[in-house]
């Protein structure tokens, strides 16, 4: 059976019970090398899962994953991911890839940013598509989730905006003498994403983003069970832009865009996160027409 | 400490280490009484968890969470919620109250439908917002969840339908007589779900949903580890209404319109579920313009 195991948000205990009796019960456990984006390091999950992870990175995922499924029709292999294992296209292509070869595969879900991005006091079911907003560059700096943002706000509903990581990459230079020497993990920050964002509504100009009018929550570290380590924090995008990045807490950040259909007990929900109480109420009542009891 | 605990989808397996150590240092454990919801019965839980369960219907969890809250401040109460806690406002609730009691509360996390839908093949971000469908009477036939399927469609997103279940329901004569007695659990099939949209479509006639022309993806009990109990089948809304019940498995059911925007990794993905592979190509083609290699 080849398993694949999703990791939930944290740490070694947000496995499920299921998951982690597929790991106690395989020859060969890989981990996708996304571990940076897990707040804890290999040698702790293999610790608690009494198991040796070999590292798997996307390149692997996709380019060898018959070494991954090898013996997987004869043994049990799993594959861990963080997340849910339905969060990205590499893992449906390796389930094709498995299904392709007749071996029987088996996912174990588990809670991702696309469910947990509930904790904010947003509904689910008032969120439109998902955006990734990645780090831009003096001469790349795609704008396409601008138009996404637009839809859903056309619509009045919350956008989840994803905040890019940049894992395992290579210099410019590293890269043309084909050194494979990686830069040390970089992670978005709100203020970036914030920036990143008013920058493009100031050349799109299509009044999407307001600094003063749009409410956005950023959150870090969803699901963390340390206290004090999930930070949720609302206000305009001014209010976020200008805060000291320290305020949001340690990495992984998301932002989330609030839509016009704001529920008054959504709106109470987030509240309580606000930078300033008194701005969040004023402008969700006279921007969002939404009042708080 | 208050816990809100997400069970995840299937069974008692599926609660996270994490949550299983809450359980077990929890001097009450209450359990939301959709049990029916979970594809297994309480004893179960309990046997597994070690802990006898207090069942807590919405009603007492709304009504009566103060009593649910009780001594939270000094030992650890936990409330077990099916999928994820951020998936019903009741749970939002509930955590209001805990904040205005001033009790520290801690959410664990896990899959829900909301995210456990990319096991069709459908990559999450292109999803728009998600809608119920209620079980129609002669009198009572809610509608708005065409307009949002129009407005996800329009974009080319794709929409989860869920569907409705009916627990702990009284029959119009025990309602009125004030008697507690309540009818079998009901849960909406896919071809009761497909009838009701056509009908919607039918009278509303902005062309939205077209039996032929439509494409569409049922799932039933997503994340079942049981072979052959997951279901995912595909095909257009008129191939579906048509199925006999049985081939949809047991449920619930959940029910995915297709929008415009099918890649052909998700299409492909989704073939292999497909009643007819042929008609699920070539409307994937033909109507989609997404060509399969």
């Amino acid at each position: 059976m080849f398993y694949v195991i999703g990791l939930g948000l944290c740490d070694e205990k947000d496995i499920t019970v299921r998951g982690l009796e597929a790991v106690k019960s395989s020859t060969r456990v890989y981990l996708e090398a996304y571990t940076s984006i897990l707040m804890v390091q290999k040698e702790r999950l293999e610790e608690f899962y009494g198991k040796e992870l070999i590292l798997a990175d996307r390149d692997m995922v996709e380019m060898s994953s018959d070494e991954i499924l090898k013996d997987a029709d004869k043994e049990d292999i799993s594959l861990l991911v963080v997340g849910d294992p339905f969060g990205a296209t590499t893992h449906t292509d390796i389930i094709l890839r498995a299904r392709a070869l007749k071996i029987p595969t088996r996912v174990v879900h588990n809670a991702s940013i696309m469910n947990a991005v509930g904790a904010c006091g947003l509904q689910l079911y008032n969120f439109g598509q998902a955006v990734s907003l990645v780090f831009f560059t003096e001469s790349w700096k795609p704008d396409s989730f601008y138009d996404r943002i637009k839809e859903n706000s056309d619509l009045g509903m919350h956008t989840l905006v994803l905040l890019d990581i940049k894992v395992k990459e290579q210099s410019e230079e590293n890269l043309i003498r084909g050194r494979k020497i990686y830069e040390p993990p970089r992670y978005m920050s709100i203020p970036t994403a914030v920036s990143q964002l008013q920058e493009v509504e100031t050349s799109r100009g299509d009044g999407v983003l307001s600094p003063d009018k749009t409410l956005a929550i950023a959150m870090s570290r969803v699901g963390a069970h340390t206290d004090g380590e999930q930070r949720i924090v609302c206000g305009t995008l001014a209010e976020l832009g200008t805060q000291d990045p320290s305020v949001f807490g340690e990495p992984l950040h998301s932002l989330v865009i609030v839509g016009k259909r704001l529920h008054h007990l959504e709106c109470e929900f987030a509240e309580e996160f606000a930078v300033d109480r008194k701005s969040w109420r004023d402008i969700a009542r006279d921007v969002y027409g939404c009042t708080l009891e």
